[in-house]
């Protein structure tokens, strides 16, 4: 199987200190929280302002790779779906992937709002909401 | 610097073949495409289904990654910015995110709309887009 070198380019700072309080999607009150940011990678955020929206990529280092369905929300009454189809961390790729707004830029530390990441999380890649549009090449 | 192993779950099949005739957007005519899954992830395929809207993440594997600022859509008219405010497939990990409507599946094969990938990106996950809401954990 091909695989690729993935490299934290920084860790999420967050009062969220447990996986299993950390709410499963951003509008159930995910905390405001800072990016903190490797030095090697600053100058790829000096176009970032305030009201930006962006996407932050992380990589849900808690997370179980051998798992391709699951209950949906771990709800064990409900059957269980293929994890393509759902939100679940646990995955082949843990990627997650979450819709934020940039509130402060200071230097290479970045707040944004509600951010439904457990404190320590690696942060690998950040691109903007254009339009509200997600995809991109 | 901490990295982690992505691997490949599958490769995109397309007629887009050369990076330069790729649209960057895909509102800019982007083929409909094959995805075409390991056997080993086939499982996690199992509740996808025509209609349904994904976000196929891809791992840029022609991207340079010692990227940190481009000129916006290649133009060197336009001023650099920082590259996480930007689409650009040049970035410290060149992750790419395409949302894409699923027209039929086919066993561990599954075709999409407008996928703006080139033949052989190799595919690292799939997620569902619920209502328009882009973030999880």
């Amino acid at each position: 199987m091909t695989s690729f070198e993935l490299k934290a380019i920084g860790r999420v700072e967050s009062s969220l200190r447990e996986l299993e309080s950390a709410p499963r999607q951003p509008d159930e009150g995910a905390p405001d929280a800072w990016l903190d940011f490797d030095p090697g990678v600053q100058e790829g955020l000096a176009s970032l302002r305030p009201g930006d929206e962006i996407l932050v990529l992380t990589w849900l280092h808690r997370a179980r790779r051998d798992v391709l369905t699951v209950h949906p929300r771990g709800d064990p009454s409900r059957p269980p779906e293929g994890v393509f189809s759902t939100r679940s961390p646990h995955r082949p790729n843990p990627i997650g992937l979450h819709s934020v707004r940039v509130t402060a830029v200071q230097g290479r530390r970045v707040r944004v709002d509600h951010l439904e990441a457990v404190a320590g999380t690696p942060i690998v890649d950040v691109k903007p909401l254009l339009s509200g549009r997600i995809a991109e090449r």
